[in-house]
């Protein structure tokens, strides 16, 4: 059993096994392969849970990410980030082991990439419309003059990677189906359009991974948060609060009866300052209580409204209030998991087994 | 000199030391124990260079901190948050090494903390009017209780901290120093109505105590901020830009021409979600560069726009993003350094000393 004294990142195993299960057997039902985000979890022990259902391909956000997965055996693994040049040297030593595929936004970048110490797979990343990174779907020329000078070095082209990060303003399944329907016509587009190549059509993100039922078009997924969700997800609508699989477990150490708050430890340098506007107000994170089946759901009214470094401010009912006392521990689903997840550097399952995470 | 081919956390350190140097001028000027907050470093290192100044005494906001730092040969720490009761055991442990100063905001709380293997002193938390923890100071009747409860164990009551957080949401000197007027006369109402336990006052908060000179009535200033200042200090009032010893340097990773923006490898989990609203819009960081003299200055409309997990999008003009190319790295200003150092969980000062940082 866990026993907690400060602010603590617990991971439901159960429940992340699952929805890895999920998602797993949705890519099989497409036929596209499963090649998970691992940016949300960044450990090798929920790794391991990943490669138990057969994942062998994963995808990460950083080079020290990459760093840290290979060392963990894992050899197929795609940067999803425009490639860092101040990195080189470090991807050029990960190219001795690993299988890499790398993003790539521009001419001038790729040229500069010449002299890595193999050759390496190049997505070249679509701008999905958010206007994050990538290129313009409908750049077209840009994209032909790209392709061809990765072909004029020694690297290939493997395809496009395309991530509906705007799928995180979206409420409700119809508007992510009405986003995945324009993104699969411009990935249609452009598979029509580049087709000698043969394009690799890789596609992620959670919400739309999450809704969407059949993936025409697509080649290969790859969602992150899904492992563990969180309330923005819910709010989304992308799963529901059954399948939050991580809390950070917080002490109580004030209760203020004028107010109906309560003080908790646990601030910002543990749930991350992201926020959700709700009703007009940002919250924080939502208080979370097992119901009769043990599974968690959140308290009415139960929010954190206020973060400062070390304290967060949770607004209860008065009937809520009355049954916490200083010294009891609340459960915190948070808003954002990837960034929970990365304060915490680490916590436990609920049986206690340590989950590490990678040192940045 | 300092390689830098990822995010990374750039301390400069002639001006936090300089920062340090002023804040203890200014406490010796006025009589004040200087018992500066280090959850804002929480660094063995920076730690060393308040020791150079004459700091003895310390102020951290955990346990876990005051273990750190207890550690590293500080041998008389505050912990500024409300007790927290499932930490009993180590602040036992604790009270053996090291002079201990607890704060408690209710009686059933210190009732709870008899069993403490040693006496402890005891501050009462003034709620300061923006309602984060501690109590109100107009609940003269409930501070007396809670002073008898103190001495019906056995603790020492020490006297009263009030942090003054409300002064984040000011602008300009006449703001601040309108509610310094307003805390003197409560803490003054304080000091009178508790005379016969001569009451110790602590106060501390950046704002005020950068902007305010004379400080009547009060007995020690708890600073943290100060040492590397942020944007937000510069938007209150309490520093300049060329205050702040603290920059994120990003990787450029691409460029935009269409929509003025640079992508920097710089995210959330680099510089935190903090947010600064300024003309009504969110900004996340600022864009600096060195002047004549090498001191880093804003650039003109360079900011940070939005952040992801570890990308970070800088709208610039025009005429700037023509001087940048992928592979050069900025340095950002963190909107709230204490937020963008925790994330960070270590750096470098700028002639590539390690600066260490306390393992969560």
């Amino acid at each position: 059993m866990l026993e907690i004294t400060k602010p603590t990142l617990v991971i439901n195993e159960a429940i992340a096994r699952r929805n890895i299960q999920r998602m797993a057997a949705k890519a099989n039902r497409n036929n596209l392969e499963f090649i998970p985000h691992f940016k949300t979890h960044q450990s090798i022990e929920v790794g391991e849970w990943f490669k138990e259902e057969g994942v062998t391909k994963i995808t990460v956000s950083s080079v020290s990410m990459a760093q840290y997965f290979s060392q963990a055996g894992w050899h197929d693994i795609t940067i999803a980030f425009p490639v860092n040049l101040l990195e080189k040297e470090l991807i050029s030593d990960l190219l001795n082991d690993v299988a890499l595929t790398l993003l790539v936004t521009d001419i001038e970048t790729v040229k500069k990439l010449e002299d890595l110490s193999k050759p390496a797979s190049l997505y070249i990343e679509i701008d999905a419309g958010y206007h994050r990174s990538g290129v313009l779907f409908e750049n077209l020329e840009y994209l032909q003059s790209l392709i061809d000078t990765i072909h004029s070095i020694q690297h290939s082209f493997k395809g496009f990677y395309y991530h509906s990060g705007n799928s995180y303003s979206l409420r409700g399944k119809q508007e992510v189906e009405q986003l995945f329907k324009e993104s699969s016509s411009r990935l249609q587009l452009l598979k029509n359009k580049f087709s000698e190549y043969a394009p690799h059509i890789a596609f992620g993100d959670t919400p739309t991974c999450s809704v969407i039922d059949h993936f025409k078009g697509i080649d290969s997924i790859h969602p992150g948060n899904f492992v563990y969700y969180d309330v923005t997800q819910v709010e989304i609508g992308s799963c529901s609060f059954d399948d939050i699989a991580v809390v950070v477990q917080c002490p109580v150490v004030m209760k203020s009866a004028e107010r109906n708050e309560l003080v908790i430890y646990g601030g910002g340098v543990h749930l991350s300052k992201e926020q959700l506007i709700v009703k007009e107000k940002p919250i924080y994170g939502l208080v979370a209580l097992p119901d009769e089946e043990g599974r968690l759901k959140p308290i009415p009214e139960a929010y954190v409204k206020s973060l400062s470094q070390e304290h967060g401010i949770i607004s209860v009912t008065e009937e809520y209030l009355a049954t916490v006392e200083v010294g009891d521990v609340l459960s915190v689903f948070p808003i954002h998991s990837c960034m929970a997840v990365d304060c915490m550097t680490g916590g436990f399952t609920e049986k206690g087994k340590p989950i590490t995470q990678m040192k940045k």
